[in-house]
């Protein structure tokens, strides 16, 4: 069950990546588990990744690497996430790096290793050894869809956003996709995401962007408020169109626009394919006099189980969101300030059941499979949103079978 | 479901305290909703309440008549929580205690009032003023058990502990009931429990015992995270029995275990009895540089859902809690000094899978219906305990139905 039609949009070819997908057998044999990118040369690469200190083999290896040189190739594995392997987990990555370098001959530090699965089994090596050059031979253009699959584990279907646009004149693409469903709460993303361009953007602009548009976007949901260990999300810009973007400047200002919107897709489609989701839902904290404070107050709300069971049931269930608003730990709140809203319908004013509400109008506000909750402080003029999902008895299902 | 038998115990009668028990019919007929203490004149009382900024209108009346004399009458009714009420639930939760200090004679401000129940419903009140009289006719000695039931809400039964103490020769008594199910996170406790002696003490001491004791019970204990409207534990001393217990005295630290004892009793009890419980789990963290360092990475575990469902499923999916460990926000880490046991089974040494674990081993730990998640951190001698519990259907189903 997921919110939407969420099919696949048709991706702007992007030029200067290749993309090859292979089967290693790794969990399942003859699914699609192992994903190439290629990038041409010169092209400029940003990552940010999990700040889980137990972060996986991998990401350690690919932050080690992206430090020392501008990668030319990632990795990606499904159905393992080399994570709680020690140090053989560390050799377990670095030999799939020099089989990538070894067939594409390239240096092993022009590889990013990326793997998503179950935490704490060893990295099955030998297969995937055996599959990189296959999966190499297969780079070929456009095959976004194809990696969109490659990367899915608990995903109930591959997620992918692309945008065509024209800066001063010049035509540049935007392909991305993501993967995530459960494990999913910001600091950094708390899932895979890898985008390209063909823009020109210097490796340090492409690291502001990333940062500015992630913290817009990745981190900005959650599912159950568990940032997992080897979340990571990669924006790569191949340069092979057009004059550079220089930070600073409008056109710079005008593409970052339209990448961080991207991103937000790319986001929300895990939120909406989330384990055991039926509701999307937006938590608008505004009126805030900061958006530390804002921030706090949603997350609280995103991540009550009381509140997430009221919104599986469609209930609307006010108190809960009121009591979750009073331990949300915010010194200055103001009760009799603060209102609230399911949708367009006023549910709590000044601190108290709003004179004009009815059980009726609530439940009305509850139908559908997209609901917005705002709450008004009353403290100022900031307001920040997130994205979440309700608990549901298919969440426990999912997550309490995913090993068996 | 519940764990263990958790029958009431034999209530040790506690001579300065009578318990009246009544049904006003305030959200089904024929049901006890509705308590009354009434203290011997001199019995000190002390009280600890909910840290939720949006708290229960009664909270705040209870805190404020607590602060101006030592209170004669408690005043408890079940069935509606008289949050997000406003002024009209100030206005109610006087009312009711009006009626109890013109049935009892004595001043208003020495009768406490205590609700629970459903959130943002204005209060019955004339139920309540219906009742209150036959209630106060009814107060006879040792009613403890017939109160542990008129206090329950969603509660699968009642709780109560008690003990006879001899301090210095002396008989003591100590009798206490509690009661929580959901919403069920520490700040103060967040539930509400009521306990009394015959011991003399000062208010002074014990303002200070109960605070003291409920930092190490009902601030200890978490079902889902979210701190009620409505928590608050009160402790009476009526003074009836032996000389005054002065703090600082060993006669005192004594007495002052045994009541902490019984309050973690008490506190556990609810665990036991939490929404959709199949696991009784204590969350130790030792080996830990600070109190708050432990605290945080205990409750980052008892909170997450991930871990929580996997506890449901009995699934030895260690990886899950080593995640946990990673993102609970603790800048001095070490990995390599982290390890983690699974009762008995050393299922994470080091950072990495214990090189003698099994997942036969791992399998035997999670049977049974309660368990120790030991974390040992590596960073100094100090430990904390929680308890708290698994993620089950039935908690999805029981809070997805609780208002229909």
């Amino acid at each position: 069950m997921a919110i939407g039609k969420g099919a696949l949009p048709e991706f702007v070819p992007v030029p200067g990546v290749k993309i090859g997908v292979a089967s290693a057998g790794i969990k399942v044999a003859g699914r699609k588990d192992l994903v190439v990118f290629e990038f041409a040369e010169g092209a400029t690469t940003a990552g940010v990744f999990t700040q889980n200190q137990f972060c996986a083999a991998p990401v350690t290896v690919a932050k080690n690497h992206l430090a020392q040189c501008s990668p030319r190739y990632l990795l990606i594995n499904t159905g393992n996430a080399n994570a709680g392997t020690g140090a053989q987990g560390i050799d377990d990555a670095l030999a799939c790096c020099a089989q990538v370098a070894a067939t594409a001959n390239v240096a092993k530090a022009a590889v990013l290793p990326f793997s998503t699965g179950v935490i704490g089994q060893p990295l099955p090596v030998d297969k995937l050894l055996f599959a990189i050059p296959a999966c190499i031979e297969n780079l070929t253009d456009n095959q976004w869809a194809s990696a969109a699959e490659g990367i899915m584990t608990t995903d109930t279907r591959p997620k992918g956003a692309t945008r065509k646009v024209v800066i001063n004149g010049q035509v540049l693409s935007l392909s991305g996709i993501s993967k995530g469903a459960g494990m999913i709460c910001p600091n950094m993303a708390t899932m895979l995401a890898f985008v390209a361009t063909d823009a020109k953007i210097s490796a340090q602009a492409l690291d502001g962007m990333l940062s500015r548009a992630a913290t817009q976007s990745f981190n900005r949901i959650t599912v159950d408020g568990d940032t997992s260990t080897n979340d990571a999300c990669i924006f790569t810009a191949t340069g092979k169109t057009g004059n550079e973007l220089v930070a600073g400047t409008s056109a710079f200002a005008e593409f970052e626009r339209v990448f961080t919107e991207l991103m937000l897709e790319l986001a929300q489609a895990i939120v909406k394919d989330a384990e055991g989701v039926t509701k999307f839902v937006e938590v608008t904290v505004a009126q805030s006099n900061s958006s530390e404070t804002a921030l706090k107050v949603a997350y609280a709300i995103g991540h009550s189980p009381l509140v997430k069971t009221a919104l599986f049931a469609s209930d609307p269930n006010w108190g809960r969101i009121l009591a979750v608003v009073g331990r949300a730990g915010i010194d200055d709140l103001q009760i009799d300030k603060t209102n609230i809203y399911l949708g367009d319908v006023c549910i709590v004013s000044g601190g108290a059941v709003s004179p004009d509400y009815t059980e009726e109008r609530g439940q009305q506000a509850m139908l559908g499979d997209s609901l917005v909750i705002r709450i008004e402080l009353g403290l100022g003029e900031i307001s920040e949103s997130i994205w979440t999902t309700d608990l549901s008895h298919d969440y426990v299902t999912i997550n309490a079978e995913y090993r068996t």
